[in-house]
């Protein structure tokens, strides 16, 4: 899947990212940068709607999983998965003051063998993905999210 | 401030408000509600997208404080304060099937006069608000948020 690939499939099947602007910056197997502009995504202070960067920071770590995932699929022929988004949370710092990124890594790189292998044996799987939202290469706010994916067996 | 007035600032100042078709259902001194329809907000899975739902309560929680510091200020004619938000919450129990609203209230309504007594001497005060995301009558998530309010002095 290049970023190309993932940013059409957002803007096709969740049309906020597109409301938002969101557009794909990288997509590595490690991370995933999603940018949004000002302007769609303003409020009355003239800075970042919180409730956008909630959204970029959400896109942003389900893009990572989304694609990690139809590797692993490719890779192994296991049958495809559901993944779903359980909790998030984030803390705002500063105020995010312009255009934006958001960017996806997994929690603990080191979960991901775990995590293919409870998926596999249990049909079910956890795992926590860390998004860093910056402005100007600033970070402004953290975010964390848990996200269950279930095995859909045909 | 009217449930109109209301609506028609946010989607003046907020624009992505407007994208997602947010409109104000309720707004009474200890609850605002707002809704959404489905369709702007949908996802891969045509349920909503997490990050509207997010939206949707931060906007809801930022309401409700907005519109009693409006009437605290009306009737005590102390100056302007800023409002940001801090930290927010999420936990998703349930996908969103359809249309959606988020009803937010203080979390302890006991901590409104605290709140105003600490503006009001030391210029900045912290309160959190719960907000329950429902469908068809259904909690299906919550969330809870902390925000600031900093005292503008002239």
């Amino acid at each position: 899947m290049t970023g190309g690939e993932l940013q059409r499939y957002l803007h096709e099947h969740i049309p906020l990212s597109k409301a938002m602007g969101a557009e794909v910056v990288e997509l590595l197997p490690e991370s995933v940068t999603l940018s949004a502009p000002l302007a769609p995504n303003i409020n009355h202070r003239a800075t970042v709607f919180g409730g956008s960067a909630a959204a970029l920071g959400m896109l942003a770590a389900w893009s990572l999983l989304h694609a990690r995932l139809r590797t692993a699929r490719a890779a192994s022929g296991s049958a495809p998965v559901r993944l779903v988004v359980q909790r998030s949370e984030i803390h705002y710092e500063r105020p995010i003051p312009g255009d934006f990124r958001a960017r996806a890594r997994l929690a603990d790189p080191g979960d991901w063998e775990r995590f293919l292998a409870m998926l596999e044996r249990r049909g079910r799987a956890r795992i926590a993905v860390d998004v860093v939202l910056e402005s100007n290469g600033e970070a402004c706010a953290l975010m964390s999210g848990e996200f269950v994916a279930s095995r859909l067996d045909p």
